[in-house]
């Protein structure tokens, strides 16, 4: 059994790569909630569905989120009844967040509607949110204390953060499956997402960290850093705002505590001994994933890496 | 100042055929909810939708309902979610049911919510909703008791029809200005629409056949009745099964105590004598509105009449 923490576009690769060399049922998935916000009275999770779109195969690879060849004629029409439309749902899209929203207001949690849409989409693999409460990471701005959407895609990253916050934290409990996926694992993945928004979220889940301290799996992570950047997103400009050191290293050392091995790029292996001398073993290859084949190979590495190293 | 009773396609075309003609502030539409549904958790008003649509010049011509070039991906993704589809939405079409449901969910009143609509659509004629509160018409059928909708839509009208329930009709009160603007109006036109489910539900709001009766202006009605059957829609089947007669005659009677003057299709002008013994003025004239000119051809008519005859 292979559990997988995992943010949006980076770990949605990823789990591709995986789900081409892993038997679906031996695959779970737990994803971020801290991206999650509402629009037009709709419930948005948009890291999960980067996920299910991937596994189902309908993601438009192009963009990374979203259904291929998706028409945005409701959110045009949206905008002329004066809605916000700078999150953009395309109408595919959109009857996702509707059948969400319905689930949610009916009475189900959150992990059972996405239950119901991996069914409905024929997925096979588990996914599971990381909590079914209310969780919504915050970036402290001058401007104030505003939802991480609206930081990255309303107003494009480009803030000073001072802060992240995770509303709702303390009142949010691992979604049914969380922990005993980690517990029951044989290795456990930490995809190369935000190390701050994707993965910190799930981290800070009541139990997550402690259980991934105490389960008998192999945790091996990617790095989301590759030479001092990220290929998507604003984890650097974030970690560098909030004083985390900018490289793989600065990655591994906030897995330090439970983690066992970390996949680094080829172009960062001088930083190897350092990482190891966090007690984590650390391995390098090409982990840039612009092909499937590339999503495939990293995969395969991280799996082969997994099996090889004993635990430390 | 005119004021017309609406329901949905046959209606908007008569509103369609006036709006050439009468400057768009003298004109005050009061608009049917009986037919108003929900489904994917979006309150639905359909003859609100094809009247605003019309007059917004959005109106998908062909089909009389629904906006022109409208997609249904969002409707396509909603099957696969396992949603009932019968009722079509288009995704275009779906920015008026979220907006809608939004402005609902907050507070404000479907007239509110018609005024805003109306606004943004840069609408300048007057939309009323027949009643803010809960009207549900349902039919009878040998099956049970069925919304309006799925007696129409989703069965095709073919069941047999043994009565008509106004749903919540004791606590439906007329909408702002309803009362008003029949009571200040120089002349009431009744479009053509179905009597029975469009007119007649108007007609049962608390207070409205009591202000016709009562109101100054010149009450005219258009038969929906052509020779026998309706140009479109289930009036002649629902009619013919509550007993009433499938005429022009038939339309007449149950607006016979407030109305002035009838406007008839030419082919039923041996029943001129028999409305004019209810003591209503009938003419008589072509009443099919198959193009533009028809339209306006018949808005023309029915204004012309309405000056020219003297109250009975």
């Amino acid at each position: 059994m292979i559990t997988t923490l995992a943010g949006g576009v980076g770990a949605a690769k990823l789990i591709d790569g995986l789900s081409s060399i892993v038997p679906p049922e031996e695959l779970t998935i737990i994803v971020n909630t801290g991206d999650d916000c509402e629009f037009h009275g709709l419930h948005i999770s948009p890291d999960l569905d980067i996920i299910t779109y991937t596994l189902a195969g309908l993601v438009d690879e192009e963009k990374g989120w979203g259904i291929k060849n998706d028409t945005f004629n409701c959110l045009e029409m949206l905008e002329a009844y004066g809605h916000d439309t700078w999150f953009r749902l395309g109408d595919r899209d959109l009857a996702t967040h509707i059948h969400r929203t319905m689930m949610l207001r009916s009475g189900y949690k959150l992990s059972e509607v996405t239950k119901d849409i991996c069914a409905k989409l024929r997925i096979k693999q588990r996914i599971i949110p990381m909590t079914d409460d209310y969780f919504a990471t915050k970036i402290k701005t001058d401007t104030g204390i505003i939802h991480f959407q609206e930081y990255l895609v309303k107003r494009g990253a480009v803030d000073v953060v001072h802060g992240i916050v995770y509303d709702g934290v303390e009142g949010a409990k691992p979604a049914p499956g969380v922990i005993e996926s980690i517990m029951d694992a044989k290795v456990v993945i930490v995809c190369p997402s935000n190390p701050l928004v994707s993965i910190g979220t799930i981290l800070a889940i009541k139990g997550v960290r402690q259980v991934l301290r105490e389960t008998k799996a192999k945790k091996i992570a990617v790095s989301p850093i590759i030479g001092g950047t990220v290929v998507k997103g604003p984890a650097d400009k974030m970690m560098r705002y909030l004083g985390i050191e900018v490289s793989a290293l600065g990655v591994a050392k906030l897995y330090s505590d439970f983690l066992d091995i970390f996949v680094m790029d080829e172009v960062d292996a001088p930083l190897v001994h350092e990482v190891e001398k966090l007690g984590i073993k650390a391995v390098v290859t090409n982990t840039l994933m612009k092909t499937k084949d590339d999503r495939i190979r990293l995969a395969k590495f991280v799996l082969d890496v997994a099996s090889v190293y004993k635990k430390a």
